[in-house]
């Protein structure tokens, strides 16, 4: 069995992700090919890190995860395989993958012939370079023939957590569809007793469901990926309190900011 | 073959679809996971069982469906197998069943160890639960293996058709994409040369086709799931009419409701 | 392998893509169920036309494409088995395969009682003839047998390019997700140095790239079906230049119009 998803910010109605299948289905018929998303919005790259962080790890040894959102498509940031030792990501250099693979094992530019079409649309590498590359790797080439191997130049640009002298903040790195706000505080580096403040609310504590609150109510909580997320309960945190994603949580502890 | 449907509230742009997607490959690399929907209004328990209905009973005996529409998530309510004799239904005991499975063979709660992850999120259970089990039926399972058989307690809170003293009334189950109106009114109970009236229109008798009324015009016909619906041809009733699930449509015959 | 596309007006909410999905597995349960889009506009058979121009050339022979954009459901136009010598298409016969299959090599009625629902819903043509055909069709059955050979009447009333007493003009057959418009105009007819003018702008040549030039900036460019397309790098040139589908694109070449 051969899996390839799919991430990509095309939505699906111009047929577009129709032709990305196709040709991979061309290169390997009995690929299994499972959408995450078509939904990312356009050009929104961390998003689309967000998106596959939270997917990828949990399918099987082998799988290759194809991301396209590529603003600079035609550009300058070059097509490459990252290889994690488990998975294979093929997905423009600008930092699309770096969630998902913090430490590549080794990368490679897609360069090989066999690995684009032979006259890639400048418009569409999606079908005409990321698409060719999978279908070559679901065939079974490995990911050195792709091209030379490389040092991944793509970021996101997003801080890690910080602790400076006014005390430790977490930073909003992801608002997901229900207006939660998904954090980078990681819940080993949760205070007991903390309380939180965040666009000039203040929450007490880590609930440990949803219904520990009443509807309406905001909660913070230990998301999924494990770090600290807040939400309002049936509600929309991102909308009532206004913050988005590049926002901070101050964390204070014992009365003040832990510092 | 392995076929897993899946049928959730959480759009696709977060990531969340792709890992319940992985979980169900990890354990069955070679399942065919086929999507229902993710665009469910969130929360909205009675479109996703309305959605269910549709779709399920289309499929070959052996799949499993994997419904995750749950704003109970973490809370009381309980995971569960429903067995009907033909497939599976791994959902929370919310109702969202209930009308693609009106009569359980055998329903279990999902409390065995190997049927969920070690430590559930208790915001992600679609993730942690229900694909856990569904991948683990998947790759042969029992569903008696999941947990202690268990009664159902979920009901959706929708009334069935009813006629009272001052009639006979059908009663909005769904409203479509289209905006087409779904009663519970099963085609027996139409009465031959019936009238209908919704929001302050009446409609005289049934239409063939929606080629049979103009453009624009309204017109009630018997749907896709044998039972009445009401549907402005090449328009969308709901908003024209004004009404919306749980509204109730009058039936006349012969110049008085049907009593 | 049998590979099933999908490319529907249906949207997911409804379960009805479900239903359809379904029967295809119920006579193919090793099929490859594949979604082009369901998210096409309502009703949009030259929408739905472009996706399936965009997509469908990709796939592997033998594929079999359903294509369900269908306002006259349960009227009088005809469902059809296409056959390009390549792939089959399975559709309503009103122009929706037109682009992708200009010259078909063959077509047939759906007629038969196999590829047919015993009581087809007039409403539900995408389930009960569709899905019925298109399952068997993956079966192994050949289009022949669906009906008796026809030929097809269905056409987009789109205009092809033309050249008339007053200079060339390329048409915009389509605007895509992100607001570039596609024209009809293949690229060996785009001149060398030529300007365009369309919504009361000028672009003075083709752009190899996106980032050819600043952002928000208008671009003319070959797009990846090799046609004249125009665009807005990072942005939307539908609504900045005001126009959409059937709008013309005039061609000039060394100050006058080419003609």
């Amino acid at each position: 069995m051969s899996i390839v998803t799919l991430l990509t910010d095309f939505g699906t109605v111009d047929g577009y992700v129709g032709a990305v299948k196709g040709v991979v289905l061309q290169a390997r018929p009995d690929a299994a090919v499972v959408d995450i998303s078509h939904e990312i919005r356009r050009h929104d790259i961390a998003a689309a890190a967000f998106a596959l962080a939270q997917a990828a790890p949990h399918f099987p040894k082998g799988t290759i995860h194809v991301v396209v959102v590529d603003p600079g498509v035609g550009g300058r940031r070059r097509p490459v395989v990252v290889d994690n030792g488990n998975h294979l990501f093929v997905a423009p250099d600008n930092g699309v993958v770096s969630l998902a693979v913090p430490r590549p094992r080794a990368a490679y530019a897609i360069e090989s012939a066999d690995f684009r079409a032979p006259q890639p649309s400048p418009t569409f590498h999606g079908r005409d370079v990321f698409a060719v590359a999978a279908g070559q790797l679901a065939a079974g080439r490995s990911p050195s023939d792709a091209g030379p191997p490389v040092e991944l130049q793509g970021t996101l640009g997003l801080d890690a957590e910080r602790r400076d002298e006014h005390g430790q903040y977490a930073r909003i790195i992801h608002v997901d569809v229900f207006g939660n706000l998904i954090t980078d505080l990681a819940v080993e580096n949760v205070p007991p007793d903390a309380r939180f403040r965040v666009g000039g609310f203040q929450i007490d504590g880590i609930a440990h469901t949803f219904e520990s609150v009443s509807r309406g109510k905001l909660l913070a909580y230990i998301g999924s990926g494990n770090t600290l997320e807040i939400a309002v309960r049936e509600g929309n945190a991102a909308r009532e309190l206004d913050v988005g994603r590049g926002a901070t949580v101050e964390v204070v502890e014992g009365g003040k900011t832990v510092g």
